[in-house]
């Protein structure tokens, strides 16, 4: 199949990625429904889908994108789940936590059913080099996830840790997001290159900002309170700095996981006083650069101006 | 590569099989590495591997056996992880299980990273088909986990249930293990059929065993006390059958989930004294039987002759 000569628009795509998806992950066991219903097709803002359909069609239009975009978003759902655990994230996405319902287990067992899902949308595509790209990126994925219970267990935070973590985590399932396209499209190594690079800047861009909101961010926009990592004792560029400039004030503030009241309110004022709030800005918008610069290796399109727009708005983006 | 005229013995397949494990696990991550110790490189019966080395043999030997040996045996390691959340096991191949010692969170992620690894040894196979039949046996154990969890919450016991659950957790994997090893020797489709049948027989009467001796084992031999699945509700064939001759007091039983003291010496009393039992053992030696006969589809060899008695094997064995 090749759909080289037909490229819906990127409405159309998603729409129709809706509809798959729910397809994709419907199961005749009826927890597994419950778990899917709630976290897979409920939303979300499908960031990563975008990214492949983008960059599909920046290229001109690939064969087996929406299989491609299918199974980025699952590794991203199955991480999620996996990931409550970890996170004991009060809410996600708007909705109770999975997990909070119904217990671990399933929202484990659910996720492993997501991953199995996706193994079967990239047995589809025929292309056993996307089959090897996913396996490396979920082993980033999750070492970066232990990585950063490590980290948060041992104390052992570090600027090359929070840099591996991130790059794990978010940026890794970016990259195969757009070098996947790259790769379907059989593009020409430069092209792969580029896209490849924007998608690693781009996630790490993305990350950084998640990470600056969950500081500095409202809890009316953010719908859920700041300072959740801190509570987590989840050290984050912004209070990486923080640590490093007020070590005793602030290291006393993580080793009590911002349980005094008044402690997160207090680290913001101090990444404001401190400068550390307009470093970490600055650092973000070296990422949106260089996720840019790498898009010029590709010809000038609607689609690729899309991309350097969704690089951007991690400048800006306050939710 | 091919290995078509060089077929190993199993203890010398055996023997590479740790070694090669042991490097494919391999993390940087200190966090995955004491997972790994813990529960993957400690030992195990490695019931899976043999079965793809004696089904390799059995053919003449396959190129990339040790690949799909190794496959099989992470997907089952992961699934154990991701099964202790279930489980709440007390032990797990005599070891403390790991999340007592780290945390579900770390297990659950340590798990993600076998799984990456699996698809990895897939890609290297170069089959897609074998990717194809991991997602399905991924997808079976996936599903049939939560089904058990399920039947467990809404007390939704029943034959067809069971048999789902035992088909989808073991019997998938060890068909797969058995199947693959066809796929990747090209085996004339009725040598491949007879190592699926037989794959699925043998994990069936493999599954019910295991949960025979759950109820009707001795705890020293078994290293941990009987009765673990009547106190996690979970229902097995011998239950199901007390269940229906004795619905109120075994019932009760069920309800208080083995709380009283000799409540378990109370079902393996009836056991024995209404016949379910020797059923049991019955419907085991019946799927013996089948896996035995389809065997006789494969030429004859001392590895034929292996498999077989192992299944034998499920007829007596007592741990």
């Amino acid at each position: 199949m090749s759909i080289k000569d037909f490229t819906p628009d990127l409405p159309t795509l998603l729409e129709a990625f809706e509809l798959r998806l729910r397809e994709v992950v419907r199961s005749e066991v009826e927890f597994v429904r419950l778990i899917e219903e709630d976290l897979v097709t409920a939303g979300g803002k499908r960031v990563r889908p975008r990214l492949v359909f983008l960059a599909s069609n920046a290229l001109g239009g690939v064969p087996y994108a929406m299989e491609l975009a299918l199974a980025v978003e699952l590794l991203h759902s199955a991480s999620l789940l996996h990931d409550d655990l970890v996170d004991d994230a009060e809410t996600r996405r708007g909705k109770e936590a999975a997990f909070r319902k119904y217990g671990n287990a399933v929202s484990v067992l659910s996720g492993d059913y997501l991953l199995s899902r996706l193994m079967a949308l990239l047995a589809q595509t025929g292309r056993m080099e996307l089959v090897a790209m996913f396996a490396e990126t979920a082993r980033q994925l999750s070492e970066a996830e232990v990585l950063q219970f490590q980290v948060a267990a041992l104390h052992d935070y570090s600027l090359e840790n929070y840099e591996r973590i991130i790059d794990g985590k978010t940026a890794s399932v970016m990259r195969v997001a757009c070098e996947g396209a790259a790769v379907l499209g059989d593009a020409p190594p430069a092209e792969r290159e580029a896209l490849a690079r924007f998608g690693s800047f781009y996630g790490q861009a993305f990350q950084m900002r998640d990470d600056y909101l969950d500081l500095m961010g409202t809890a009316e926009v953010l719908g859920k309170p700041a300072g959740g990592d801190v509570r987590e004792g989840k050290v984050t560029l912004i209070t990486l700095r923080l640590l490093e400039a007020y070590p005793e004030e602030v290291g006393a503030i993580f080793k009590r996981r911002a349980a005094k009241p008044g402690d997160i309110a207090r680290l913001q004022e101090l990444a404001v006083r401190s400068g550390a709030d307009l470093e970490v800005t600055e650092a973000i918008a070296a990422r949106v650069d260089r996720a840019i610069a790498a898009l010029r290796a590709l010809p000038h399109s609607a689609y690729r101006d899309e991309l350097e727009a969704l690089a951007r708005r991690e400048l800006v983006r306050i939710k």
